[in-house]
C-alpha cells in the first residue's frame, strides 16, 4: 500500500455533500459514495454494492438510505442492508463496508484504513482552519495527475516559487536566503526569512491594498508538514522596521496557506486548499481575488508536478538527486515511509 | 482462456456479409474476417495474413479468393493460399486458419475453437428463432464494454427490471413473486409468473395495441438458459383469467426475446437480440415499434453492465455476495466453468 | 534492450533545431532535448533534471545554459551544472547525462549508447546523402506508430509496391521480376532489374518530365540496408535501350531514397527520409512534386505497418512466415539481432 490508511484525508468540501445528493470519491484507491445524513453527519460506504459490484453513487437516496440502482438493494449509512427485493431475510454478509466521516475545520474527512482506529481527535489542529475565528479562509481543489508526494515535495521547497511562480510569488529573495529545517517524528518545519527586499508581485499587491504601503518588506515563509498529507504554510510580508522577525506582525498581511494533500491513486492527488488572512477579513473582493491569485499559482504548481509525473512514469526506478534545499522534502518522506511501513508491520503484511 | 472455445457463436447478422465486403469481427479474443461466397455460404478465416501479419479484412475479393493489401498473397475460403506474387511454389505453411461458419436462423454462427469438432447439429434450436415460420422478429447488436457473464447474469436475474427498467418493463410484480429454477448439467430454466397485477408501461402498452385490453394481467417470465452464451427468453402478458397459467396464452401477447451473447475479448461483448411475437405478426409498425422499446431497454441494461466492469476492474478479485434471486445466476456461471474446465482437461492445457 | 545502442541515429532535421529553442525528442526509448549552442554545434543532454526529474525541455536557455524551469537549476551544454539556486557548492553527482550529437549530411545525429564508443566516424557515408554536391534532395518526416523493424521490412521487400502503392510505384513489373539479394556482415543489398515495359505512373511522369519520354522503360531498385537503420534505396527508370542495366543511367531519371529509421519507443518510429535526383536538379516545382508525391506514398506505408502492429499486439509470440521475397528482411533482422546481442554481451546483461 502506497498510502497512509490509517489517517484522516479530506475528501470533500462541505457544499460539494448536499442533501439529497451522492458524491462518488476515492481516496487512497477506496471508491467511496458520500451524502449528508437527516441529521447533518457525513455518510460515507464503499461505492459498490456487495451484490453484484454496482456503484452505488449511480443510485438514489430513500428516506436517508443508498437504493442500489441495479437490483434494488437499500442500506443505512451505517452499511447495513434494510432491504433485499425479492426476500425477506436478510443475512449478515450483505453489508457495504462503513468508513468513518466527518466534517471538521470547513472540510469533510474520511478514514479509508481500519475504523475501529478511526479517532477525531487525531484530526490535525490546523492553524487558520477555514472555519476559524480569527482567520477568513477561501480556496478550491486542484486535481493533479501525480502522486501526492510529488505535491509534498512541492510545497516543502519554496524556492521553486523563484522560476515556476516569477510573475507573482517568486524573486531572488527567495533563493537568496537559507532556509532552517526542523525535523521531529511528528512534524517536520522549513522556516525562511526574507529581509528588506522589494516583495514579489502577490506580496507587493497585497500590501499595497492592505495599507498603501509600497516599500521595502520583511518576508516570512515557515512550512508545517503534519503527516501524513497536510502542509499548512505561514506566510506574509510586513513593512521592512515593523517588526515582523521579532514577532510582531500587526503592520503586515498575515496569511495562511492550508494544503490538505488527497491521494486518489498513486497517480492521481486533489489537493484541497484555502488561502486564510487575518487583516481586511471582510472584504469580499479581496476574497475573490485571492483566490483567483491562488488559482493561478496552483495551475502553475500542477504542470510542473504533472510533468515531473510523466518523466518519472518512464522509469520509476531513478532516484532524484538531493539538495540542501531539500531537507524539508527527505525529512518529509521519511516520515512519510516510516508510517506506512509501521501500518504493515502492524498489518502483519509483507514490507 | 476464459471462454468455451468449442461452441457456436453468433458473429453477425446476415445483412452484415454482403457481396464484395469484408466483415472483421473477433469471437472469443479469434480476430475474424468474414464474406459471403458465391454459393452463398460464410468464409471466415483469421484476420492475419501469415506472412506478415497484414489484417486481411483490409484487403479485397478477387474472384471469390482473398488478396492480402500488403504484399498481394491470395486466399482461398478455405484459407489455403493460392497465389504468392514473386514465386511460383506455395509451400504447405502459407495457409490462414479457417474458421467454420454458417448461416442460421436468422444469424451468422461461428466456432472459434477446433474445427474438427464443429457440428452444425449444435447449434441450439432456438425458440422463436429469427427465420421460425410462427414468429415475427426483428432486433439489433448492442456492444457492451463488460464481460459476457455479466450479460447472463443481467437476463438471468429479472428483478433488476423493477429499477434499471422501471419506465418499461418494470413494477413490483417482478420482485414480489418467487422465481423457479430448474437445473440439470445442460440448462438452467429460471420461471416467474406474476398474477392478476396492473401491467407495467411496456406490457400494458402491448396489451392495449394487440387488442385493446386495459385491466390486469398476467405474466410470466421464462428464462431459458443455454450454454455456452445464449439466453431465450420467453416472456409475455395476458388478461387476467383467461386461462394462461394454465397454458392458454391465446388471448394475450406471447413473446420471445433471444440474445446471443458474444464474447469479443475478455472485457466487450455483442449481444444479438431479437424480439419476436407471435401475434399481430404483419403489423410493421408494431415491430418497428417493439425495436426501438427494446433498444431502449438494453440501452439502460449496457449502462448498468459496464458500471459495474468499471468497479470490478478496480478490484477483480473481489466476489459478490449471491441472494435467492441469483439461484439461475449461479447455476449458470457453474455449468460455463465447468465447460472451460472441460476443454482444458481435453486439451491438457494448465488449469 | 530492443535496439543497438551504440550506433549514430538521425534525431532531427537541421531545422528543427534553432537558435533559443529546445526541441524534446526520444530515441531508443531515451528522451532527450536538444538545442543549437552559440559555435553550431548541437547539445544533447536528457531530458530530465537530475534533481527532481523535470523535463528540462519545458526550461529555458540562458546564456547558452539550459535553466530547469522547476528550481531553477542550470546545466552546461556538456551536462555539468552550473549553478544551484540557494547553494554555492555544486556536487559531482548534481549533472545531466549528454548525448553524442553533431550534424552531418543535412541531418542531426545521436548516439544513444555509451558515449565514449561515439566515433563521428561510423555515421554512414550515405550515398545522395541530403548535403551531398551531386544531388538535389527533398524529404521529410513520417511518425509511425510501429516497431522499426517493420519499416526495415517494408523497404526490403518492395513486392508491396504493387499493391500498396499500385496508383504510384507499382505494377506487375516489380513482382514479375526475381531479386538477387547480397548479404554479408555488415549490409545487405537486395536487387531488382525491371527490364522493357511499361513504367509505374510515378516513374511514368517523372520521364516524361524529364526528357518528354514516353514508351518503354529499364527500371531498377538497389536497396541497401547499412546497420542498424538506415536504408538507401538507389531506384530509377531510364528509355528501354539506353544502356541503364550496363551502366549507363544518363538518359534516365537517377534518383535515391534515404530513409533513416529512428526507433522512438518499441512501437514508435520516426522515419527521416529524402527523395534525391540527379537530373533537373534546379527544377524547384519537381523538387516540391517529388515531395508530394513521396509523402502520399510513405503515407500508405504508414497506414500498412501500423495495421501489422496493431495484429502483432494481439499476440506477440506469433512468427511470420518467410517468403522468397523475404531474403533481404530476414538477413537485415539477423544482423540486427547479432548486433544487439553483441552489445548485450558486452555489458555483460542478460541475453
Amino acid at each position: 500500500m502506497p498510502f497512509v490508511m490509517n489517517a484522516w484525508y479530506v475528501a470533500a468540501w462541505p457544499h460539494e455533500i448536499v442533501a439529497d445528493k451522492l458524491l462518488a470519491r476515492t481516496v487512497c484507491n477506496e471508491a467511496l459514495v458520500l451524502w449528508r445524513t437527516a441529521n447533518d453527519s457525513i455518510a460515507a460506504l464503499e461505492d459498490r454494492c456487495c451484490h453484484r459490484h454496482m456503484p452505488l453513487a449511480a443510485g438514489a437516496l430513500e428516506a436517508g438510505t443508498l437504493r442500489c440502482p441495479y437490483h434494488g438493494l437499500r442500506f443505512a449509512a451505517d452499511g447495513s442492508c434494510v432491504e433485499i427485493p425479492g426476500q425477506q431475510r436478510i443475512p449478515a454478509n450483505v453489508r457495504v463496508r462503513q468508513y468513518p466521516a466527518l466534517q471538521r475545520h470547513g472540510w469533510v474527512w474520511v478514514w479509508p484504513g481500519d475504523a475501529a482506529r478511526a479517532d477525531p481527535a487525531l484530526i490535525p489542529d490546523i492553524q487558520a482552519r477555514n472555519d476559524h475565528p480569527d482567520w477568513t479562509a477561501a480556496g478550491g481543489t486542484v486535481y493533479m495527475k501525480g502522486n501526492y508526494l510529488l505535491v509534498h515535495d512541492n510545497l516543502l521547497d519554496l524556492t521553486h516559487e523563484t522560476y515556476v511562480h516569477a510573475s507573482s510569488l517568486g524573486n531572488h529573495a527567495v533563493v537568496d536566503n537559507p532556509i532552517e529545517t526542523e525535523v521531529d517524528d511528528e512534524r517536520v518545519t522549513v522556516t525562511r526569512w526574507m529581509l528588506n527586499h522589494e516583495p514579489a508581485p502577490f506580496w507587493k499587491a497585497a500590501l499595497q491594498h492592505a495599507n498603501g504601503y509600497a516599500g521595502a518588506c520583511d518576508r516570512w515563509q515557515i512550512i508545517n508538514f503534519v503527516p501524513p498529507t497536510n502542509l499548512v504554510l505561514d506566510v506574509g510580508v510586513a513593512p521592512t522596521g515593523t517588526g515582523a522577525p521579532q514577532g510582531d506582525r500587526s503592520k503586515g498581511v498575515p496569511s495562511c496557506n492550508l494544503n490538505a494533500i488527497t491521494p486518489e491513486t498513486e497517480t492521481t492527488t486533489f489537493v484541497f486548499w484555502a488561502f486564510a488572512r487575518s487583516f481586511q477579513r471582510d472584504d469580499a473582493q479581496l476574497t475573490r481575488t485571492f483566490v483567483q491569485r491562488a488559482s493561478a499559482i496552483l495551475e502553475e504548481d500542477r504542470q510542473a508536478i504533472e510533468a515531473v509525473q510523466c518523466v518519472m512514469d518512464r522509469d520509476p526506478a531513478r532516484k532524484p538527486v538531493n539538495l540542501r534545499i531539500d531537507a524539508g522534502v527527505v525529512a518529509a518522506r521519511r516520515i512519510v515511509e516510516r508510517l506506512i511501513a509501521e501500518e504493515r508491520t502492524a498489518t502483519g503484511a509483507a514490507p
